[in-house]
């Protein structure tokens, strides 16, 4: 099973696709989606959906994961954040594909056993699952860890009776 | 002149579509799109999508226009109309198609005169604008109220130098 996981932004969408095969986990792809905060808005969130079209046509998922999201108390960042956020869902969605919320404490659980953890311990351990992987970087690393957080969910799903 | 406004929020967006040419206005159409809050937030959203690039389809529009959003104080209502603004105005500029974005206060002087008019004297004044209207609720009025400042808009721009 082929599992995208997003971290959604206007300027910076990270995203990370892994391989799930019963416990046994492996790396195939991540990186970032960059807009050019020079273009006017809606250009910006035209091209964030056609990115992510573009990543769920190349690696063709069999499910999608996003973290749920941290409301800033700046509410002009907060529609910023919303905006781009609903429109990397949207895409994700667009062909029947059901999309995955998890909470940030819930996805650190996850990936490191504690839903405090750091930054830093939570990039050393999705090392420690994917073996071989080069992180793009910091949003890159929480979509690839929501995405394995998706995976321990759906395993641990289909262990119940 | 094609010109279709658009009110967007996640359980109801208004639209209203009207015709310009010069000075001259006209009604084509105007309703409301609505998702079904007992769905989950990534089906609405692509519902969402799905029927605002229906009315792209049906119009076929030369020119689109939103209202540039109230932020409300409520963070997580920010994040929802957000997402769901995020998904219209991506519906509408797939194509390569400009959105207007207008402020209320703009709406309103440019439809009734004044920035500061009650809901009422924006309603009257769509009738008056498009005569034989029928307004099928205040999300399509304030869609309708978009438009025809993006139209008066547009026809000043034309007139300078």
């Amino acid at each position: 099973m082929i599992i995208l996981g997003l971290d959604p932004g206007l300027g910076t969408t990270g995203w990370g696709v892994i391989r799930a095969e019963g416990n046994r986990l492996s790396h195939l792809g991540n990186g970032h989606l960059k807009t050019d905060a020079k273009e006017a808005l809606p250009r910006r969130l035209s091209h964030l959906d056609a990115m992510v079209a573009a990543i769920m046509a190349d690696h063709d998922p069999d499910a999608v994961a996003v973290e749920e999201v941290f409301v800033n108390s700046n509410p002009q960042s907060t529609l910023k954040l919303g905006q781009a956020r609903g429109v990397v869902i949207c895409a994700a969605a667009r062909g029947g594909m059901d999309v995955g919320e998890y909470a940030a404490r819930l996805v650190k659980k996850s990936v490191v056993g504690v839903g405090n953890a750091e930054k830093p311990q939570v990039h050393a351990m999705i090392k420690r699952l994917l073996p071989g992987v080069r992180i793009a970087g910091a949003d890159a690393a929480d979509a690839l860890a929501v995405a394995i957080c998706h995976a321990h969910h759906l395993a641990s799903a289909q262990l119940r009776p």
